[in-house]
Formats: structure tokens, C-alpha cells, sequence
């Protein structure tokens, strides 16, 4: 076996998401219809993390063993996969790791990134690509209020129940350190960042959607700061749309990756 | 009865072109249907010229004559079309006009943009909105040989037949001035942008595919230029995809439009 880790780009408004589910399209299912019609082989394919339907990708990871008999070298791979691949997906980069590297356990750090527009007409180009709030906002206190996530906090107001948490929760389960929150104004909008080292389901919507709703005035942003700094169990209300969200890049600490 | 102006962008990628076809998507069918159940009328909407199929706009531009009974503030149209129209179309800008006013007999200049991705691999969110010629190719030779077409020519050799040329073809038929053609190195490409009194049938695209056969070495710079000036009713073989085309402006001299 040879396992290769593999950079993927991917256009979230095609797909219900990353993970294979029955009857609908996924990025997962493509990738490894894709692997299939290369190799003649069933071969499952580990990603660094999900994505939900309509979020996109610049940056996803996942790793494959492949057999060695059907080892080919790992600057052909992406031409290998792209050219079996809908436009929606594209393999961007191949590098063989070792067989106890994982694209999953492994990482240390991610990047998000929403794009945000705030005019009244929304382009037709961006209508799958951004976050529509078409609202005048205090772009001054959208900053501030999604600074206060930076830092190391119990996240579990910000985090959508998947079904599958353990029982009892461990005390750490919620825990994560965002080392970067940041807001740039761009025309039309902002750009908004959150570099950390793991995020929780639906965690950079919630956060995204509760420091727009202390911009737009919805709630202040000591009432943020309380759902971040006292959780009690109860969840924000606000979750962002997905289509403003990319996850822009996954990072490791393992040499030559 | 009241002539309006409008400001249109869309989304090609969408579209059988602007001009209404049996049986295919088209901007302006839908654009006309928005009118009609807006206004409960059958209205001719006339546009300052077509586009192809596949070719986007930012600022196209069509007049429509409302009856003075169905008349509303000019401010109002744009959201009266857009919460008819797929998201695709999005009227930006309405302003009341003369009734000797006329979209397109009175444009008297139009700027269209090209976006040309020369990396390997196209990013999945630039598949229709970008010409992907991957292949290196000497940029100075794509500035020159675009720049080739500034000025007043004979542009027959840069323009399809459309079927319905009148006969004979008048002597000055074929000419048009050609104010700007540049050409911008962006990351991953090029930005071609191309301004003049008017622009034949597809011949934004035939200049633009020339040009980028110079680059790539297909032809030299001296066949562009004998194409360009001496005419002699052959074609340039030259025609770029319609992906990468964007009609970004279009200018009247009249007041207040």
C-alpha cells in the first residue's frame, strides 16, 4: 500500500455536502467514484474533516491507500483525478505520506473563510458564493464582535448537535483555541477569518451568524461574550448561511506536507 | 407612455444568449416575462445589442416603454424586476428617458472585458465565468498583438457571418473604432479589455482568439496584421470561447443616462 494525501478545491453549491450519503450528490462520492475508474478498486477515502452542502473548498484534505501494484507517480495524480472529475471538483496537489499519517487525526490547524456582501443586489455570479445580508451594519462592532471568539473557550454554544456526542460529554469535548477572527472590509462586503486548531460542527456559522446578529443589532455583544464565556447548554439562535463559507486550508505539522 | 433604461447583469453561464429563441433560456424572454407580471402587458424590451450564449454582462443595457397607468418611481424598478427574475439577472439601475430615446441606435460606446486563466488547473467556481487556455504563453506578445487593434479598421476579417449582412454590403460596414485594448497580467492570467464605438458579431471573440494565437505562436503578429489591413473576406480561424466574456459597460451621450 502506498498512501497518498491529496489537496482538493471544490464548488459547494453542486453538493450536499462532503460526507457520502444515500441519493444525494457528494463531494466523497465523487472523489471516490473517481478512484474507482482510475484504480478498478473500491478504495474509501479519509478527509481532514466535513463540509456541509453548499460550503465550499479551496483547501479540503483527504488521504487513500492505493495498492502498490496501482502506484503511479504523485505529480500525475491530479491530472489522473481531474480528468475523471466534474468541473465542481478539482485535485490540486498529490504528495505520498507515510502509512501512519492521517488526513484526519493529524491536523493542526484549519482555515475558514466567509465572504460576506452586504449590498442590496447581490451579482448574479455571487449567489451561490456568498453570504447575502443585504443590511447596513456597523462594520466597526461586526470586528469586535467576532475578535471576542479568538482565544481558547468552550465552544459549546456555538456548536449544532450532530448525534453522535458522547455520553457523558468529557469535560475538554467543547474546548477549541481560535489563534485568528478577523474582519476585512472589502467592496460591496467583508471577508471574515477564523484560523484554529479544530472547529465544531456548524461552529464557524454559528460564530459567523452570532457576530453579524451584534452588528446587525440583534443581540449585543455582551450577550455574545456570555454564550462564550458562561455556556449553560443553550445554543446561539444565529447560524450564517453556508454559501459564504470556504475552508480555505488544513495544516499539519509532519514534514514534506 | 413613460421609456425606461435599464442597467442589467447576468450570469451566462445560464443563458442561450440575450436574444429570444424558441425553445432555449434567454435573457431577454426572461426579462420579458418579469414585465409582463409586473405589469400584466406584452412589452418589447429592446436592448443596446445581443450577446452570445455563455457570455455574461455587467452592464448591459435595454429601454421598455411602460403604459403611463402601470408607471412607477424609477427608483422602484430595480427591486420590482429583481423579486421576479432567477437570481442569474439582476437589474442594477433604472432612469427615465426621452421617447426618442433608443438603446441601442444611441450607444455610442461599449467596453466588454476577457478573462483568460492560463494556470493547469481551473479553480471549479471559474469553470463558466473565465476562457481556460492552459498553456505558457509570451504575455508581451499577447499585449502587443491585442494592442494591434486600437484604432479605426476594416474589422471583416474579425467578424462572423450573422446571415443577415445586407447586399451589397455597404463600404463602410465593417468599420470601427477601437479605442482600448489592453491587456492586464493577473494572478493565474490575463484581464483583456477592449472599448469602442460598437462591436460586430462575435468580434470580441475573433480579436481576442487572434491575439491569443500570437501568444501561443499559431500565427505571427504580421498575420494578424494583414488580416487587419487588408481585408480580403477571409476569416481569422481565431474564435475565443464565449466563457470568458463580459459586456462590462455600455455609454450613451445623452443627459442624465
Amino acid at each position: 500500500m502506498a498512501r497518498y494525501l491529496f489537496t482538493v478545491a471544490y464548488d459547494g453549491a453542486f453538493f450536499s455536502g462532503w460526507q457520502i450519503q444515500k441519493g444525494v450528490p457528494t463531494v466523497q462520492e465523487e472523489l471516490e467514484n473517481a478512484l474507482h475508474v482510475i484504480t478498478g478498486g473500491q478504495i474509501r477515502i479519509h478527509g481532514s474533516g466535513r463540509t456541509d452542502a453548499g460550503v465550499h473548498a479551496l483547501g479540503q484534505r483527504f488521504h487513500a491507500d492505493i495498492p502498490e501494484a496501482l502506484k503511479i507517480p504523485e505529480e500525475n495524480w491530479p491530472q489522473a483525478f481531474n480528468t475523471r472529475l466534474p468541473h465542481s471538483i478539482r485535485i490540486l496537489h498529490c504528495r505520498e505520506v507515510g502509512a501512519d499519517f492521517h488526513a484526519r487525526f493529524d491536523a493542526v490547524e484549519k482555515s475558514y473563510v466567509y465572504r460576506l456582501v452586504s449590498d442590496r443586489i447581490l451579482m448574479p455570479w455571487d449567489y451561490s458564493r456568498v453570504g447575502h445580508y443585504p443590511h447596513a451594519i456597523d462594520g466597526d462592532l461586526l470586528a469586535e464582535a467576532i475578535a471576542a471568539f479568538q482565544g481558547t473557550h468552550d465552544f459549546c454554544s456555538f456548536a449544532a448537535v450532530r448525534g453522535n456526542e458522547p455520553d457523558p460529554v468529557p469535560e475538554d469535548f467543547y474546548i477549541r483555541t481560535i489563534t485568528e477572527a478577523s474582519v476585512r472590509r472589502n467592496p460591496g462586503g467583508y471577508v471574515i477569518r477564523f484560523t484554529g486548531n479544530g472547529f465544531l460542527y456548524k461552529m464557524v456559522r454559528m460564530m459567523m451568524g452570532t457576530g453579524y446578529a451584534v452588528a446587525n443589532g440583534k443581540i449585543s455583544l455582551d450577550e455574545l461574550k456570555s454564550l462564550l464565556h458562561s455556556p449553560n447548554g443553550n445554543k446561539t439562535r444565529f447560524c450564517a448561511v453556508p454559501q459564504g463559507l470556504v475552508l480555505e486550508s488544513v495544516r499539519y505539522e509532519k514534514k514534506g506536507v
